[in-house]
């Protein structure tokens, strides 16, 4: 998988990149990022990628020219599966649209900046418009690089312990159990006696049994319509 | 504001306060983000600053002591609003919360990394506990840099133009009209004539309807309980 990101910030996006899990997996060939600088598409002298807004109005928009050269350059080099615009008012990422993402061949993302892009974009070339929750950011990066790093983690043998992402919140529809190591006793605070105890089934009830406690009292919208009863797997 | 971040990966940090707004807001004294690398924290020759959960099972588990002490030591410098541990299990971030967050003075945030830090760690000095969204990353580095952006470009005189922020998707419970800007015709794509029309009051009209519009097709949710009607400003 190749996950070209389009933005006129690109500093912003140096660090995600080239640190932890996602330099692991374009080490291993599993998926690589690549950042262009929208401005290197600019169409005028000034380099300039955003104009004012017709109607008026605060805020600059993102220019038509540069954005289709720059996604009309990609697209003569590989095909893509989804051409995404983060966008506060795309539709809401979650764990679910991130398995089915990491399952794709090549994703384009474009990086709203400023008010947002043209209209026009949106319309010839988006296929897929992407907001990471209710908030607005000084620009789509982090939201770009928060989905990039949610996708490619699931992407097989990118994770050294492909276990570890299985256990993980919202896998299952139920957030995770409390998790603890050494000291067993810490200022008086102990670790439960459960997890010392060597019981694998056992341990692994209480950890179910605490993820849906946990779950019921934080979020119990995502048990609706789920018929979890703690001690289910019990039986 | 001074938000100071705890990380395992200070690296992936690196671009994200030093360019764009985040920059901005600290070259005009208004926001200040500082990243504490957990490891220098360490307890132990190795620079250990995690282990193995107790009950066994895949990855690893943030340790107390090093995370104690970082906490501790910045704590002893100045007092902090809130203490953050950022966790898919969290509360979901939103636009309100940002609003709450960019009222205080200083915050803490924790990111979690590996599995997550050992419980007794959210008992002792986790004052809130934020998710960005039903998703699972790498690590809560990008999270917090995501609250760190969302907070900051709140605080007044952060943002160049004010009232760009108060247009944004959200602040009004709506999500933002379409834009465009020059040419007004791209490639048999026009803008719609009366954002060419230099009537103000039919453009903040059209520009409320399509607010509402949008917001009904794909955010019926943000809508619930509040009566809006296309129109309504006009009355």
């Amino acid at each position: 998988m190749q996950i070209d990101i389009i933005t006129v910030v690109p500093g912003l996006l140096e660090g995600p990149f080239s640190h932890s899990i996602l330099k692991r997996a374009e080490e291993k060939g599993l998926a690589k990022v690549r950042v262009h600088n929208l401005r290197e598409h600019a169409t005028n002298k000034q380099k300039q990628v955003d104009d004012y807004a017709f109607g008026g109005g605060a805020g600059m928009v993102m220019m038509i020219e540069p954005v289709a050269k720059c996604i009309e350059a990609l697209k003569s080099q590989r095909d893509y599966d989804e051409i995404i615009y983060m966008t506060p008012d795309g539709e809401t990422f979650d764990q679910q649209m991130a398995n089915s993402l990491s399952l794709k061949g090549n994703l384009m993302i474009l990086c709203g900046h400023y008010k947002g892009v043209d209209e026009r974009i949106r319309q010839k070339y988006i296929t897929r418009e992407i907001s990471i929750g209710d908030f607005v950011l000084s620009g789509g990066e982090l939201a770009a690089a928060v989905v990039a790093d949610a996708v490619i983690r699931l992407i097989p043998r990118v994770l050294n312990d492909e276990t570890s992402a299985l256990t993980d919140s919202f896998q299952d529809g139920l957030l995770a159990p409390p998790i603890y190591t050494r000291p067993a006793e810490y200022q008086g605070m102990k670790v439960p006696d459960i997890l010392l105890s060597g019981h694998n089934e056992k341990i692994a009830n209480w950890r179910f049994d605490e993820s849906v406690r946990r779950t019921k009292e934080r979020r119990p919208d995502l048990l609706e319509g789920k018929d979890f009863e703690a001690g289910e797997k019990r039986k």
